[in-house]
């Protein structure tokens, strides 16, 4: 159930020792899902695995948007780059790094607290990505599927408008959620890259023209095919300029906003 | 094992019945290690469960340091707020979100790629996370304790020239692993806030007094006297100043890079 790249080196624990391990290893992205809705009791199991995640100083700085409405899914779809399959996931989450919640509780109890800085939201995304990861984990354990859609990060104004999102709330990630159908289920988990162009030791260095080369022919694609193709379509292509752009800004509006009255 | 804040809420599967889930449920950080090393092969197995974890576009957009030079994890446990059980630490990883390797790879292929923005940098820290937390996943299932510091986006400048960090690199997080003593397993795990000030449905809005009191008390903690005290050691301490500061810069310099020629 597990391809791994380089069995030898790479994975040395069997699946059948250690369910968690094998499941971490073999969970791969489902997009396809059946119609079967989730029960409430298993949404709640998941929830409570994101909650029981590690989060900065206890404080879980992240709001989780539960999205029910039809029409606020299909809108998702279509502003997280045409997506439709979000508008028909049975179960669709985003994931909201919140730098709200806390400055008003420090308000409340009568401080006069600092305007937020891109330091605490970049903390805040990192305690969303945690949690959405253990519900993840959770999910593909309970037998369902899940997918990242990293597109959220697009089209911040009308994400804003629709999510009405606080200026200090900031959209990290959307989750969907449902099960898998048997074609998913198949598909083969895409190959990783090897260990050794992924782990430095002590420093951070550049990869050599070879080892980049090698990185991606190892991995099972020809370089000078695959690159040029990918560039286009994963980084020159217009969501992923959008995104550029859309984070940008939500960035620069987080950094000017003043301090509130 | 497990010490819900509200049984009847939050958690409806047994244990017992999931391996998996009561792993997630029962995690706890650990911060005291024994000195027992990490044998290679579990680290190998610990590794592959971060590369199996979803990462956009099968990209990776990260690249984990091994620091295993003592001199540099001591200068790490003093530049991250002085935390002197990093330095003592069994393994110590450094997260680094990575917009240098496919930006390099793009051009070894004969692109002309555009200079990475911070929208690239903030999915490249989300995927460092999601590695991160299945990696801490895979620890707890095989006895092993971690620990995120997040004090590591702090002293930017001293950060980058211990790690030697590429100007596209950011350090997205740290973790420490090892073998928890025994007084560390019996921690008991600090309760979360309850899924209603969490979970929010269709739509963002800002919490009432009420409900943010509510929020505080009901976890256990007295609102008017733990509310200041908490925001004086997390929020308005030099710490979380440093940090607001340090990547406030990172990102000022990631968006203000020329494109290299």
């Amino acid at each position: 159930m597990y391809l791994p790249v380089k069995p030898d080196k790479v994975c040395v624990v069997q699946p059948a020792e250690n369910q968690t391990i094998a499941e971490l290893l073999e969970r791969k992205s489902v997009r396809v899902f059946e119609p079967t809705p989730i029960p409430d009791d298993v949404k709640e199991t998941i929830l409570a695995c994101g909650f029981a995640a590690p989060t900065a100083g206890n404080q879980m700085l992240y709001t989780i948007l539960d999205i029910e409405d039809e029409q606020i899914k299909a809108q998702l779809a279509d502003l997280c780059d045409d997506q439709p399959f979000i508008a028909t996931a049975p179960w669709v989450l985003v994931f909201l790094a919140d730098c709200r919640r806390w400055f008003d509780t420090y308000r409340e109890a009568g401080d006069d607290p600092r305007t937020p800085g891109v330091g605490d939201l970049v903390l805040a995304c990192e305690d969303a990505l945690i949690a959405a990861q253990n519900m993840v984990v959770a999910a593909h354990s309970l037998g369902m599927g899940s997918c990242y859609i990293g597109d959220i990060l697009e089209n911040r104004e009308k994400i804003c408008e629709l999510l009405t999102l606080d200026p200090w709330v900031f959209p990290a990630t959307l989750l969907v959620f449902g099960y898998p159908t048997v074609q998913q289920t198949r598909r083969t988990k895409p190959p990783r890259f090897a260990r050794q162009y992924i782990v430095m030791k002590d420093r951070y260095r550049r990869l050599s023209a070879e080892e980049l080369r090698a990185m991606i022919e190892e991995r099972g694609d020809q370089f000078d095919t695959f690159v040029p193709r990918f560039c286009a379509r994963k980084y020159s292509s217009t969501f992923a300029q959008e995104m550029t752009r859309s984070v940008a800004e939500y960035l620069q509006q987080f950094a000017g906003l003043e301090k509130e009255s």
